[in-house]
């Protein structure tokens, strides 16, 4: 088993939880507004989250961002995925073009597209929009060997705690985290079995497309690297580096980072979720700042968020990654700032209350 | 039986059905965006749809519009309501002053809030933002006697049909029905009943907050009223005289005259569907212009969009009305048509598809 490095647990150890007392304040403000109490249902629980989370008498989604973190699969050689693995560079061009699915998502929601390099098997150019933080070109074939080394997962994770600093330092309060990478629905899978004790076959699904007996040959995949590797849950770092990705790591240490700051993060579908996982084992109190954005179509996905505990905000059969699902939920919580903060109370209003 | 009158018969027979041969266009291209095919799900699907209702290369959502008519109910007189009667003017007001839930959400979407009086028992004071169109102030106690006359409701029919026309002269593309007026849950409560064939006691809920003897209450008035006006389907004019309210029969005339226009509707909660159900009764393709917003909690409203054969677009424990759910799912139409009009193809993106 691998510790942790300092400067990782230091993180985990300085996550607050949220605050009952600012969530109280906030049931007794909502209980003001005009409308029957509890009639807005989520929408009013999402707002009472977002207060005992930034502990803040106006809860705020102020710089809106979705991080897609970008990263390839060894374990793509064991011919997992219905696309070549080439699209993982084609498909960073696309978003730093503006032309996929989460930039006019993004765009409609009023948010920023960050797309983060940290395990591209390319070259990619500078070019504005991309953060270039490559730790390696791609893990390993997860199948034969353990995919990345603990060093490069530690370096993988920092890249997203230190972009949840920057986030912070900007004044970012609600992030989205997505991802890129032909074959991570594989190791998706097999980190979903290794942290919930799942049946592989119940966690794998068709990922981008493959059909049914590429399905069973992901599940065989994910069942051969769970009997290869031997994981202890007790040792998570050891589950990520042998079975995650680059873009995986990164992603659980932006939840540790965004907790951290007290920043909301909007998990999105399966991969983002196995994630958000893997720091909430890391560190419980990183939940507390979760939204789940939505239920994807990836049977693996149900899984997680039951795990987590997390319900999501939106049902929409959608299993595209990228973080798509998480920035369309950022409407919801967009909304559900708007009524905290705009509505009138009965009593400016002059609006009855409800006869007794 | 009374017949229709030969204006709102001629809105209803040119209402054209969605166009299959725009409908295949939209899912040509849809298949062709930089995503794996179908894995927007029902983003996909709501795309197809509009391009489908408004026969157009590109879907639009322009002039997004949330109608909130209000308007008062005599059963109030029987105790169903957990609020007193003055609270529908209040509220009106409110919405004028922009401190309600729907004013908050409309401008979390970018829609206008046009509040309309079509049946408000009260004096309201001409201001920005108010329609005046006052058929009657108040319908009739629906429990001891037909609660409008057909040339009433008629003419609160008109009301949305002409507002539809204006909308579509004014460029708008989807509008939400949202309502207002204290008791109207009863009045949907029965409407249901009548449409659907169902027990009262499925579907009366707990409206604004009554407890379980007065949901109780509400549904014997519910089973008393279907027994004093022996009314048959067949009649549907004649059902929604007897037992509906002036801003439910001027919003089924909005989905009527907004199908008619081709302009899509989106269904807000319980009362709103009550409305789109007495729409599709007259006019069955009135549906293929409707969305539903969401799922309320309100029971009846289940079996209404059953009936209907809609499926909700969220699903967030709601239950307030004003249009609220529907204008939250003003989101997910904005969303589906960015993706439809921005996405870049495979081909132009230079991405590789699917190997085979």
């Amino acid at each position: 088993m691998q510790e942790l490095p300092q400067d990782l647990l230091q993180e985990i150890q300085s996550i607050e939880p949220r605050s009952a007392e600012w969530r109280a304040r906030a049931q007794s403000h909502l209980d003001q507004l005009t409308k029957p109490q509890g009639s807005l249902g989520r929408l009013e629980e999402v707002a009472a989250d977002l207060v005992s989370m930034q502990r803040a008498a106006h809860p705020s989604c102020a710089g809106k961002a979705v991080y897609v973190f970008a990263g390839d699969h060894g374990v793509t050689d064991e011919g997992v995925s219905a696309y070549p693995r080439e699209v993982t560079v084609q498909m960073v061009l696309n978003f730093l073009h503006g032309g996929a699915a989460v930039n006019a998502l993004a765009k409609a929601a009023g948010a920023d597209v960050v797309v983060v390099d940290v395990g591209v098997a390319g070259e990619l150019a500078p070019a504005p929009g991309l953060l270039q933080a490559n730790v390696r070109r791609g893990t390993r074939n997860f199948a034969v060997e353990p995919a990345m080394t603990y060093e490069e997962t530690f370096a993988a994770m920092r890249v997203g705690t230190r972009l949840a600093q920057e986030a912070a330092r900007d004044g970012r309060r609600v992030l989205a985290i997505g991802e890129m990478g032909i074959g991570n629905t594989t190791s998706a899978s097999a980190l979903t079995v290794a942290i919930t004790a799942a049946e592989p076959d119940e966690v794998t699904g068709a990922g981008t497309g493959v059909d049914e007996t590429g399905r069973q040959k992901k599940a065989a995949v994910v069942r051969r690297a769970l009997r290869l590797h031997r994981l202890r849950l007790g040792d998570v770092a050891g589950v990520l580096a042998c079975l995650g990705g680059y873009e995986i790591a990164a992603m659980a240490g932006m939840a540790i980072g965004a907790a951290r700051n007290r920043i909301a993060v909007v998990v999105d579908g399966f991969i983002s979720t196995a994630a958000a996982a893997i720091a909430f084992v890391l560190a419980p109190h990183t939940r507390d700042y979760m939204f789940a954005g939505h239920a994807s179509q990836e049977p693996g996905h149900r899984v997680l968020l039951d795990y987590l505990g997390l319900k999501p905000l939106l049902s929409l059969d959608m299993r595209l990654g990228e973080g798509s699902g998480a920035v369309l939920a950022f409407g919801i919580l967009e909304a559900a700032v708007r009524v905290y903060n705009e509505m009138a109370t009965f009593a400016s209003a002059g609006v009855s209350q409800k006869s007794e």
